[in-house]
């Protein structure tokens, strides 16, 4: 179980860190830029998480093998950067399972440092989405996750399973298993269907909503 | 004593994380970019705090109340901003009450985690500024406290007063109220009276704030 | 030699501090602005390395001299940013010198923490680049380090420098200066030669470089 849980999440380390590593590439970063890319994408979530439970050094600072397979992705994605361009559907794929595994094993660990349930399942949530957050904000633009389809809401619901699971006396593995299919299969389906938040309505004159989005990219 | 920073404390969230909706929204942002810069906005400043003087898990985390207020207020942000919208100079107000409140209690916890007093009198300051410094860069903008009129000045100042207060044994109480009350009154004023810091002269080829996009390097 | 590492420890501070207040005054930020981008930029990297390895309150917030000499590079480069404008190339030295002499006293604390030797020299490239990195985010930029030329990698061969002492028994202090003296002459020589790391290609369609700044906001 604990060895599967590693090599799940190095796989999802691995998938973020390609797309760090496609906006770094994207932007015209030079060789360093992506390899930081690609690791802040991989691990800052989890870098976080640890770091406000209490637990340092994190695991992504202190275990030489997440920042092997966050270089490893950075190189990969910096040679063959138009093959992987041609990936886009296989990467979300990919994507999804990455933020799937990181919201359970999230929550799992802020579970076993003792916070509540609560905030044990949105600490996985920002296990999820951390690093995707801080990869947009080193490239100067609004993290893509505040306000593109649904992503935060199918990493939360994987990390609520596994916290009620816990509550009704559920075995671990199960609950974990449904929770990442949970947040899996949600976020395949918005991919697939489009499906959005709402987005706040806003009196006309405001002008706010193009001003906005003039410069936001799509 | 107690009970009564703890709800002075979640009014001051509940107001920074009315400042983070608001901005979300005129961003655009959906539902849960909403949600994300209230809690953040509300909280980022103490958590900050917490995690440098070596509280963890932060308050913010652990305490699910903070998270209700912040969920709270973006909710109501999010489903009545016109009404918000015209609430403009009240909001002001809630404002510099919350940045009063969390640096004084910044400071206090600062303090009572054996910080010297210079540096617990900063930290109080960022518990105060931190949320909205953010908030901002969430939503790739410069931050507002480094370029507006007095607002971190203000903070300082009622921080100050707590530390001095210590040092010269004036009962804990006392200090706390009119250090925040010294805050809250320099905020109202520089919001009255328009008062801003000095900006440095510069050369005047450099054309000055137009610059800004013009010195931005490529 | 502890008395010599806090000197030039102070020193690095100062002349990032300098780097960051520059940065304020030229996006005319005010003087609470300038302040706090010296700060930042002085001790961010720091203070980044001190929360990772669990070493709270980071040095920077528990020991009020580097307040007090980031405050004063901020102070001097506010009344005398035209005088600064015309030393940008002693600065540039200065800057190469504090970029040197954090990467290996980083590598050093770190190393002090049991860290492993790969993420002890990782945490020092961190400590040398950290505060800049920051201060660009603040002022909504890309971080130069991550496009700009060699300037990490330098603070990576101190840093690596320093761990293969350590595993060849070298004395700490000759590991030290030799790591120290590499860095500071690469980022010479990469300043005076032009040096680059290498761009991705990418397909022509994309339109690349051009593209970074059109959609840039301003």
């Amino acid at each position: 179980m604990s060895l599967l849980l590693l090599v799940l999440d190095l796989v999802g380390t691995f998938v973020f860190a390609i797309s760090g590593a496609t906006a770094a590439v994207t932007r015209r970063l030079d060789l360093f830029g992506v390899l930081v890319l690609s690791f802040v994408a991989g691990n800052f979530g989890g870098i976080t998480r640890d770091v406000l439970i209490g637990s340092v050094p994190p695991a992504a600072i202190n275990d030489w093998r997440y920042l092997a397979v966050s270089l490893l992705a950075g190189a990969i994605t910096f040679h063959w950067s138009s093959a992987i361009d041609k990936l886009s559907s296989p990467v979300l794929v990919f994507d999804a399972a990455g933020l799937a595994l990181f919201a359970v094993s999230g929550t799992q660990k802020a579970l076993a440092f003792g916070l509540n349930p609560v905030m044990a399942a949105l600490l996985g949530m920002l296990t999820g989405i951390g690093g995707g957050m801080v990869r947009d904000i080193l490239v100067v633009e609004i993290p893509t996750v505040l306000r593109a389809d649904i992503y935060a809401l199918a990493a939360l619901a994987g990390a609520a399973t596994v916290v009620i699971g816990q509550y009704l006396h559920v075995p671990a593995t199960a609950a974990t298993a449904v929770g990442a299919l949970l947040c899996f299969w949600m976020r395949l389906m918005a991919i697939h269907h489009g499906w959005r938040l709402p987005v706040a309505r806003r009196s006309e004159q405001l002008g706010g909503a193009s001003a906005g989005s003039k410069d936001r990219k799509d």
